[in-house]
């Protein structure tokens, strides 16, 4: 006779260099799912929205977007990687690989790459980590490094302080439809916007995105139906009892929900025309975020290159920044801009001599 | 080097007699959005629940409620048609055509019938537009007029003041199985209300729907699944920034919800029976809705008529009215009526003698 | 010409001991549906997942969580059996038959077992009931009683005051594919914990399940969404006027809610390698849940024992026992533990010698 609490999640101390994390569940994207989070997102971009639009461009189905495919491999793999951290430091070279489609079954596996014991506070450290999602066929959706700073289990404990030598190598290159003249693309051209093929983008210029979203609690169904159970984001009581130790004395909001709100939020200016992101170098969440905050994006194009081997598209590079605002105190008219979000990101854009 | 901050949507000046908009995006009706939608709506006819039910019918599949249909059309009209309206004045001869079922992909366009710059109020004018929905076959599944008062963009721009001489003709009914006596109807009548037959109808009576459905703040994210993007929905920020510029100084909750949500209120006494809703002639919404606010509805029954070649359906004519209650204070149990929504409605309903 | 307000549901005089009530509507498990509580279920058993991992057992497809079948069958029952109740006072072998998937149609009935009239309070009564629900195969995919304390309508009516003699016999077993030792199962085990197999149970031990889940007031949706229309659980406006009447003055949550959320907090501990949920002999809700509250649960292991005629399985008899917590006052770091919810349950369990 026992009474038993799981820990769950692994400590500083638990992750060994070079190990290999097969995670748990697996997840098949419903309709359902496929629905809340394209439609959550806001994206506007017709290949995630129009089965016909997106069979005349070649894909199978209509195709989930980066932050759907993203936060669900990215989910699978919080329970083993950050179920125990204190904070969510950086995504690296986050590529994306196979079209999803709906019904897709996608699984994940994380390489730890190195483990970092902080020598300031010795009870933290960074652990640095490549993680992949592949589907049912085999095919690798999405990989991605990203470092997160984890909290020791106990205090004594040895920790395996150390670097991979060797990253371990994962193809995983955007799947494009080619370019098909014979295809009638224009008969379909005014789904998209105008304005967001790859002769529209300058270098230097800053798109201030119009639209804002409020984000509700609404947080908390979103953020279970990724399997991402981190107590943070829904166990009020636990909140409650200890304001103080929590971030805003708050349930606070799972990073991917702006991660993927802000992509959204750009999409009528940057993505509607593109047809995959290929990747996203670096990302990181800058201010933590609440019920009750308004979204707000811009990005600021950096480069418009050609896309190697392929006449029909471009290659842009952006910083996507998001931001929400503080109200000082109630019936004050100004608001402070707060920065939440940046990723650097390249995105496959269309070229209108072949598209419109 | 320039910061862009797009203008969406047209302005009074914008507009052009007799010029076709094919919209953006269309959209495919996953079965997830199919669930949010016809669960949303409370609708209790077995032909949108039951796909064993619909399919002894003769339909193919469980069939979206045309509220759900009118939704998914409307939502991709409002950036090119209201995105800069100040009021949506009125629904005209809204009929219903081709059943949609989940799976189809629905694309929407719109004709401009006639602008009309108000002489009284010279920022604003009424435009007047006829808009219709295609599914993946071709098929019309919806066609409306509706009327819109627009801002002017530039107090100084000409505005194409005039009317169209003659109006586009759509044909649109609503397709409906045939009747068909070596179907077992009767073995699944116990599945829909037994007293909802046309022969249970009668000119002058009045219907209180005995059911409420309180909303909540979860009307932000039924907006954004149905692509509607106008920021008086969702953007808290913009409302915080200047209240007295917005109606109630809140978000204000879109029309079509509770549209909608008045239609299932009122289904399981009006339209547990019907095989299609025909023709909605007039509609309008008398008062806004917040969060926060409880929706009732009445029925009252306007005429009972032959149905065109169909002695297994009778035409039930109808106005539907929605409802809330303002609370003059805290406390006090009195409770303030308040018309929201009118619309007049006429519905292709079985008859008992046929079908139970 | 009348103002009608129709009653919905029974009241304790208009059931006849014996009778067999069909119920209204029926159901279509849409992958919207399934999505929105499988996920708010919080299930971790990939079977619910995971369309591959199903499949690699037998199963046609992902497979919808117990508590959703109940959840969609129960509240068929709704408005005939206790639309006029004041407590549902106990489920009673509560058992589960042919699995269900993403799909499938449920259809339900319901058989009165038996009524009395109490004696102290002649203004209410207790309501005996068996209900079950088919899949559009016929088989049956659960069955159960449940007793339910109703109101009496007119208080001089004739009351059917007596037990059924015999109860209607209802086959309802699980259907558990097959053990097929040329399946390769260990290749997917690392997608569920590794120690829940039936070797890590012993009697005696209790678990405390480490997750909790705040409920919000997106129960009004979820209860919208299984068709169950009480009106404690959605009507503000019903409160409102009368907020003394009803418990807690507030809107109340429906207790299939928090049934499938204790059933999904236990699963990672207890259920995350069963193949079936057998029997719920008996399960009651002890106090109310109300918008706000977090859900916590408990379970106690009963009894270990063999699976008859199944040697890849063993049957865990445990007790989940959910909680919530009542903070006495703002900045008061205590909360005493409430009890919301008891339920006796049986579970079919993978033995790790077979399986991983």
């Amino acid at each position: 006779m026992a009474v038993i609490r799981k820990k769950t999640g692994n400590f500083l101390e638990d992750f060994r260099v070079g190990e290999v994390l097969r995670h748990k569940g697996g997840k098949t994207v419903t309709e359902g799912l496929f629905n809340t989070f394209t439609e959550f997102n806001m994206t506007t971009n017709p290949l995630s929205k129009n089965r016909e639009y997106a069979r005349l461009y070649g894909y199978d189905d209509i195709v989930c977007p980066p932050g759907l495919v993203m936060l669900v491999v990215f989910s699978q793999t919080v329970e083993d990687i950050s179920e125990n951290a204190r904070a969510n430091l950086e995504y690296i070279n986050m590529r994306f690989g196979a079209p999803v489609y709906p019904g897709d079954t996608l699984e994940a596996e994380t390489t730890i790459l190195g483990v970092t014991r902080s020598s300031r506070t010795p009870e933290l450290g960074v652990v640095h980590v490549a993680s992949l999602g592949r589907k049912q066929t085999g095919e690798v959706v999405i990989a991605f490094e990203r470092k997160v700073q984890v909290w020791m289990g106990d205090m004594n404990a040895k920790v395996d302080d150390r670097v991979l030598e060797t990253k371990p190598v994962v193809e995983c290159a955007p799947w494009i439809p080619a370019y098909d003249p014979s295809r009638n693309y224009k008969a379909k051209a005014h789904l998209s916007n105008r304005d967001t093929y790859f002769e529209d983008f300058h270098p230097g210029d800053t798109y201030e995105h119009s639209r804002g979203r409020l984000i509700t609690d609404e947080h908390i169904a979103l953020t279970a139906q990724l399997d991402n159970t981190s107590q943070v984001h829904c166990n009020q009581h636990m909140i409650d009892m200890n304001p103080e130790k929590y971030i805003g004395g708050r349930l606070i909001i799972f990073g991917g929900i702006p991660f993927n709100l802000c992509l959204g939020v750009s999409c009528p200016d940057i993505a509607d025309n593109a047809l995959a992101d290929v990747i996203y170098t670096t990302g990181r969440h800058v201010a933590p975020l609440f019920s009750g905050d308004t979204v707000f994006a811009e990005t600021d194009i950096r480069e418009c290159r050609d896309y190697p081997g392929r006449e029909d598209l471009g290659l842009l590079v952006v910083t996507l920044r998001g931001h929400k605002f503080r109200h000082p105190k109630e019936g004050d008219p100004t608001a402070v801009k707060v920065d939440i979000f940046v990723l650097e990101r390249e995105i496959a854009v269309k070229r209108r001599s072949h598209y419109a």
